[in-house]
């Protein structure tokens, strides 16, 4: 008995279909051999669609992508001050969209030093930490104005909105991932200054953790979060936090853990009403498109927590360990995309 | 013609009392011989003060302090988990409310590498930027509330306000800080999407950069700033950001020049209609109180910050050099606080 698994494909722009051409090479060895098939759809989607058509996400595409069983998402974003792109706005209108509109309640970010990746800290320690942002609320919800505007008498304003329903199950998401790991969960946040944003979090952490009293839990400000970062990023297993502290934590995660070539999410819809999307981290990087200097990796590890979102434990473990094997064999000879992505296939192949 | 300095201090809690000693003890010596003299009324706020008369900061207290010259604020804030303290909020109560009523509308926090000084990079190269944070607007407003709260129906909103009036000032003080710097400015927002709230600090920026020709602008999403921070913080002169993405870039800043032990700041009113506030970035850590532990080089050097502001900036920039000299000789050997405070004030003696 096979299983086809629908996949919506979107390279997008930049090094977005470069990353992604090595991305579905690496699932497709992943699978080789066993009873699972993937069947990719390929949606045409970013700036250069934009561009083509002026459509950044029809009505139409939506319920197209919705009617997959995953989605596998390159980057998307032209080249920064273009004027043909000015009210553009390919994030909100695109990336975010998705993230809203398929309920992608849970944004996964592991963040993993590989021994032999060089990064920036002259003392990293063991990094091994998994950031559980919130995706549908927060200050990403768009729900803000501005009166006046562009004259002296601008108001701009922005609101961020949080809810117990959406607080309390990215919450108990990273509760029970702690639970199959190292069984801590910081909260991350600003309570003394966002009281009510902030108070929401804190009270939901402390009624969820009273049920699972083997998970030590604490809570730290994101101002405070970001010194241990660089300072004793080896004291976070799971941190749970909302939509815009998570954004910057995990840019920064990437980047003590050897850049952003490596960080890889999942917009994940745990319930499975909707198609989870697995991304990279990294933007589309116009300025090396197409030249075959992207590193594929995080595309790469994004394939990985898309087969272990699936159910597909096994083969999302030896995607990873295929990468672990490339990272620690990488010398400092420069491969091209192509290279590293056949180098990963290879190995699964093995 | 001898000029007389009303300074308001506030020791606060924890460290903040054996830090500000130092600080005074700096502050005196760099002045002695000269005309000025600092006249000390001393304050005593924080969560000690809470504990003992339930006060955080009453009018009078606010009326006392705004007729001062200057504030000198070592660090408030009880001991974490304190269930005396659960409804007192501190921070917001009483520093926050220091700066949105004395409208010190720049909260201006250098970041710089001393020579000598041990940080988390591996290779950190120049870092000496400064962070001018807006500091009476943004998400700090208290703007917020929830509803249904403590059941599962519960919202909770929280409102970042921004207007042309406060970004424009804001703006303006960083181009003419830049002009006196390496003459370049970096806007850090989150533009793509905060529209609003990022709609109005670009907008600004492009117009206020048009009258400064030879200062070079440039724009990161925070995101990306925090990855900056880690592997290229020389790439920054002046950076320019609202409330909440300022205190976030200033801890993390603080940490990779060496901890927050050296980071100083000051809440300014550069109209000069209420009076400046100093303070070191770091809390008033509790847990190291009483024991002559505490760096007070960041207090020392808010003081610094303190006399630039009231123009004797021959004495800032030599209690600079003192700190400096101070830090390229020390060894590996602990000293304590007042041993620290006694050989900077003594290179200014000299
Ligand atoms: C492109 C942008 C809208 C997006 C975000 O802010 O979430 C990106 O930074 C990310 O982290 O995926
Ligand atoms: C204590 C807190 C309210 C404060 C802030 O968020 O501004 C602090 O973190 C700072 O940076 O001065």
């Amino acid at each position: 008995m096979s299983r086809v698994v629908k996949l919506a494909v979107i390279p997008g722009d930049g090094i977005g279909p470069e990353v992604i051409a090595e991305a579905e090479k690496v699932l497709d060895a992943a699978v080789s051999g066993s009873d699972v098939r993937f069947e990719p759809t390929r949606f045409s989607l970013g700036a250069g669609r934009f561009l083509e058509t002026g459509d950044t996400l029809t009505d139409a595409d939506l319920q197209a992508i919705s009617e997959h069983d995953a989605i596998l998402l390159g980057a998307v974003g032209g080249v920064p001050g273009d004027p043909r792109l000015k009210d553009a706005n390919i994030e909100r209108g695109l990336l975010l969209k998705l993230r809203f509109a398929l309920d992608h309640y849970v944004n996964l970010r592991p963040s993993k030093l590989y021994p032999g990746v060089p990064g920036p800290l002259a003392e990293p320690g063991d990094i091994d930490f998994v950031v559980v942002r919130e995706g549908t609320e927060g200050p990403y919800v768009g729900n803000g104005g501005s009166i006046r505007t562009g004259t002296p008498h601008e108001i701009a304003n922005e609101t961020s909105v949080n809810t117990a329903f959406g607080v309390e199950r990215v919450v108990r998401y990273a509760f029970d991932l702690a639970e199959r790991r190292r069984k801590k969960v910081t909260l991350v946040h600003k309570t003394n200054v966002l009281v009510h944003a902030g108070g929401i979090y804190q009270r939901i952490v402390d009624a969820v953790a009273a049920e699972h009293p083997e998970v030590a839990v604490d809570y730290l400000h994101v101002d405070a979060a970001t010194i241990f970062l660089v300072t004793n990023p080896g004291r976070f297993d799971v941190i749970v936090t909302d939509n815009l502290f998570g954004d910057i934590l995990t840019d920064l995660a990437g980047a003590v853990t050897g850049g952003i070539g490596l960080a890889a999410s999942g917009n994940i819809n745990p319930d499975g009403a909707f198609p989870s999307m697995f991304e990279p981290v990294h933007g589309s990087a116009p300025d090396i498109a197409g030249q075959q200097k992207a590193d594929p990796t995080a595309a790469i590890l994004s394939v990985s927590l898309l087969l272990d979102h699936l159910g597909l434990r096994d083969e999302a473990q030896r995607v990873t360990i295929a990468v672990e094997e490339d990272i620690a064999a990488r010398g400092s000879a420069p491969r091209t995309t192509t290279e590293i992505g056949d180098a990963i296939a290879a190995r699964l192949s093995a």
